[in-house]
């Protein structure tokens, strides 16, 4: 949509430039349009723009629980951020990384004439879905709004999936549409949510938009923002709320440990203790544990 | 995304003038943009570059049925644009006008003050779906993407509905989404198609586009499309196919007026007269009929 | 399936000799097996083996409404004739005929080679439902198994509805599965009940059997069963218990004429009154009153 | 549930006395337990203990769109007492009366023994539909929840239904179930909300409660609640808010009135008049206009 | 709803008396209703008046499958005790134990401020889910009718299951509405039924009963109902029927044995030996070793 | 359908005889018409006709994947050979065998009493899902049409499904319907494919037809066909068409086996290497690592 920005973007993998992408797509940003989409942004940038949630906020996440998040974002307004009913590849396992948005729309000709002729003015024989697989980093989670097509709504198949998978160093995925090859990608480690496999290879669509926001179910979500994905489903978080969540979820497990605790030691009701203790004394026991635990959670995590 | 455009429309029932909106918007285009996203469109355009389908093409589309338009449309790459389940107001009526489009996002609050903030620069107080209906123009249908939304996607009233109503003269109303007071709307003329009614205003979600490509199930809708509507659901077609739907339906209709008249004469099994005539004598008078009523036609319907 | 039986059916609008069918399809029975698996139909019987339902008799199940039916079929045994789900085309018309059944299977060419192979054989071109079509009789019901199909599962069209329409003398159409050019059929005043409309031609289906048992929802269909619907759905009666079906439904007819004059009345309550008089003397008048009026429309009706 | 008190429900066309039927009831409220459920009831009693809400109220509730009520509800904490989905008798007529509400539970032969005990000991020979239905008052509406089962969930054939349509004076009916002879009930004018129609009779079920706090979709109804239905949906409101609801709904007719007015002036754009007018002149113009109309209505309706 | 009962419930980990709550519940059975209720129940009872099925049928029903007891319940005119459609925590795992009840309504603030008045006169500050929760005993299912509401209807989330597995001795769970943090859930061994997760915590509900029939999916459940779950479904069963039902089934597993031994033998084809063996010597064979297994079994197992 | 034809069908496990089913059957064919409807078949027959996949071919087939067959039947017209939507019993085992299908209608008294009279005269005692059971052979997979009935639409308990799975050795059953005693058979290693578990017995149909063109899904299955299940779904490959599949498997296991190694350089973008490679030299590479590595594989399979 704009006509003189480079966007050169480092692969990491090879030393292969990916070409003026803005000027290729029919929705990708500049630079300067990705900071002002995210201009809430507190950490470092993706020289695209991308905001760059650090790996260690990241790792943290992981330990996240669906309801941890949920705590803090709709009292910031954010009520919109969860996205469920997906199949869930490895439910024990948790997903956590940095949003690669890609879109795709019905496939109409004219459109995807449009398309190609300026993805091959920039140099891109044809824009599909590998263009946006190539373009992924170490720490990325690829969500791809295929609006809930099944059949010919195939992001990868078995070999992509483990490009993927090596690419982003087990970053993930999260697809409103399908994989295929469910049985080769049930063996690889990376986490993964779709709304269903079938066999189909990718089909009757076009590719519109690579890092501009996008709708997964009823979500929003944009580049960069921190995915996290249980068993229950996935949230999208904004980067200025990233350490908000996991600060506050340190005192929610502490808050668990303490409340399972004293419903070992059998002699309250549950009104007793939890949501919060109602005895004085057991009030006091309480913020010390969780003041004491804090401090030794901390240190192991400095900012 | 562009920011230097101006983007002067005149505003059909005043004279008000709509100020820069592509600075304004997340995805609304600039006039060259609309320009090259709808490249074969052979008619003129509006002020913005939206394709202006003829008056008499929309006028003789209105004698179209969806299977007419099938007859044509999957055979030039176009099979995507059809789209059905929805709830129509007045099923006897038919819709055909030229799509005026409109995108809606799930409200996340970076975003909105993303997009309220362009449009204050460019003096739109907030950004709403009244911005983009005081744009409609006479012949206009509105086309909204409210991702199936139907508690707080309901893109308008019977207000609001009346006044689309007078500006567009009747044109209509496509909603992937909701409308509210449906009682109130149900006594007025104008063709409209929507998922259910919901008494909710609209609530929970972002304008993020005027005029771009958007979603309608799983058809992808261009602004100046024709939309035409009958009892069993919407298609939106290319303007530069538009002239080739219309001719080819003059002729199915003359092809079912032959075929009803040989069996009424109720001496011919339907194999005999259907598809096409079988009796070398039968397919000669046939042929004649055809060539005869498409004069008569093409007289009262010059190009 | 059998290999000597020549069906020769009389083609009641033209002199076309239908060939062996049972031939050239995969489940069409010989007029033997056709006899066989209606053995309980205690009326005429066409050509073909299927069982006649005098008209006196459909002109009597025209006055039924489905709670009627539904007081004999399951006290006899028949508890899955009814199936609903249906869009309907003119719910306040009665539908009532004679079933002529079509199956449909999903295409697989090996399938479809081996049928037309047959029906070349006996001289038809190809399978198709023209074939069934053109079978059809004054009274009779189009009942097709498309297994739900609605994309490419569309029966007829506006053309061969009309050429239905005429030969069966509004007859009517059951379809588990579509129809097209719903705009031009609604105008039509043949009953007609189908899963939704689309705009796709029949296609991806072979045509199985004609005249066989069918499944239509969770009901099995038999030939020349008494096809009765309403605005809630339809019904699939045996010939054997169709007399009794409609005896039975003068007694409830006279018993709610009986029971809503009470009701005027404004002297009882409900249970006074309904299920049946709970007073003695109410009793002895409602049971006056249906010999008297039971009399009168036996006049009518003679058998 | 309570063992002395005696309700002495005054039947309105007869002059039978309904026995103590709390006693009888699993969970039938006496008077005082039906008083202390609706304590905020302004209005009247029945002698059961019921709100009666005033017949002129009711009358001007008639006039009311379910966005009006939504306008009002949601403000004062009520956020879910609007039920959709229902398949709609007559959707061009408004429904407004009095809920008499009734509960069904799935059957269990020793809760149904339990049940039909207690109302042979107080003269109910069998504990059914009847027996609520024959308590029906003027301008009731039988507000019946049998937990969205279609099959055996019939609350009424087309007899009873007359016999409601009689005994409430068109008061209405909305069932979270099914009725029966849709045919014959498609004909009587009481408005109706209904999950399906299905030809069998209520079976499987056993009446656990009347006149108890229900369950219609995700809305929980209190006995002498107002139910106003129109062609979206219902809303049960409580009596405390109906004054509120009606008299807010008077300003919006008239600000509706004065909107379309000035959008047929045809000098406007939608956001110089609607939600309110922003210029000084017309918003001083629309005060006005309120007020006189205001006037002209509420002589037209004094308290 | 009664006045005078005191409920002095033991709560089994801790000394608190749970105050008269049949006065501050909408529902709440006295134990005399309690009684009433269940009046067919062999066995002891609780304090409550619930039905107190013995520990050692209940460690025999653990045994059971689905099937047993449907070829006990329906013969026996319980025909709606199976609910099904849950997802399983731990399908592997076997649910048996006592029905400890609790009802769910729609939020109406009336109905909630009469709830907690009534609560708070009792000396239950806030009337909710913690207040069931503390009264449950060892051997205990709770089992709760949240209507199906999935976003808001989490029963409980991990700190609250963690309690009811102390408490209940791994007693279960099974709710027709939801469960949050299912990922700290899914590592506690206790089963648990639910329609679906959600990360929001329990709201926009009120709790309106506790120990009163309740409905899940299309069974009724009564307090000290036997529940019994697999792989498969629920089952609510009567205590009076418990017996029948677990003796029944060891008939079944000899029946399985044997047969099974016969096939293995690889001389027979599945008619000669399932379900009964045809050959009399077999017949024989069989009775014999029916009654040899039972002896055995039911020296283990003594009444 | 036919009467003449002697169907003496070795049982693998015994030595009784089925009598002439196909004078029993409604729609089970005879030698020369299973002969007929699998024309295309390269392999040998059973002796009723059914095609004889060989046993190194299935061994063979075990080795693929869905995504595999999809590669090679749409090209050959055989669009519709995929059902998926199963419950899949041990998702992560392969299902691989021979087609042996039966069909079953909803139940009706007439067609049921034709059936059973049917097969008295051939000496079946009464027409169920035994006589079908006890018919398979090893290496067959029992694939029928319940039309997707779950209550009483179970096949088969824990008991039957032990038998199928010593008489098929492992086979696999498919069915659109259910099974029961899920419990119990999910101790049990044989694949299967079901739509849900129910504890009812089956009930309420009548058995139609053995080895006849069933629909499972939206696909036609004819007996003999391989059919092929992984974690996605199902397949049902003509026999025709199973080498070409299976070679063409080889291909693209080779291919998965050179593009993961390449991935796993880290040297290359995906669309470098797949899906084939850019580079003439890395062209090469490939071409000569398939050719070598097919020559291993066949040399381990030869045909």
């Amino acid at each position: 949509m704009k006509h003189r920005a480079v966007l050169a973007v480092g692969i990491c993998l090879g030393t292969v430039i990916v070409p003026v992408l803005s000027q290729a797509q029919l929705f990708t940003p500049t630079k300067e349009q990705m900071v002002e989409y995210t201009a809430q942004n507190p950490f470092e940038r993706f020289s695209d723009g991308r905001p760059k949630i650090p790996d260690a906020l990241i790792e943290r996440a992981r330990g996240l629980s669906a309801e941890e998040v949920w705590a803090v974002l709709p009292g910031q307004g954010f009520r919109n951020q969860y996205a469920d009913g997906f199949k869930v590849l490895h439910p024990e396992k948790k997903l956590a990384g940095r949003a690669f948005t890609v879109q795709f729309m019905p496939l109409r000709p004219d459109l995807e004439s449009l398309i190609n002729t300026r993805a091959k003015a920039v140099g891109i024989p044809r824009m599909n879905n590998q263009v946006a697989i190539d373009m992924l980093q170490p720490g990325d989670v690829l969500v791809v709004d295929l609006f809930g097509q099944v059949e010919g709504g195939t992001i990868v198949g078995d070999n992509l999936f483990y490009y993927i998978m090596k690419t982003t160093r087990n970053g993930g995925l999260v697809v409103d549409g399908a994989i295929r090859d469910l049985e080769g990608i049930s063996h690889m480690e990376m986490p993964a949510y779709y709304r269903d496999a079938h066999p189909t290879p990718i089909s009757n669509v076009v590719l519109s938009g690579i890092n501009v926001p996008v709708r997964i179910g009823k979500a929003t979500v944009m580049p960069g923002d921190l995915v996290f994905g249980d068993a229950e489903g996935v949230y999208f978080i904004p980067p200025a709320l990233v350490e908000q969540v996991v600060d506050k979820a340190d005192e929610t497990h502490i808050h668990d440990e303490w409340t399972r605790k004293k419903f070992d030691e059998g002699k309250y009701k549950s009104s007793d203790i939890y949501g919060s203790p109602k005895d004085p004394a057991l009030k006091r026991e309480y913020e010390e544990y969780l003041k004491k635990r804090l401090e030794e959670i901390r240190k192991n995590n400095p900012k």
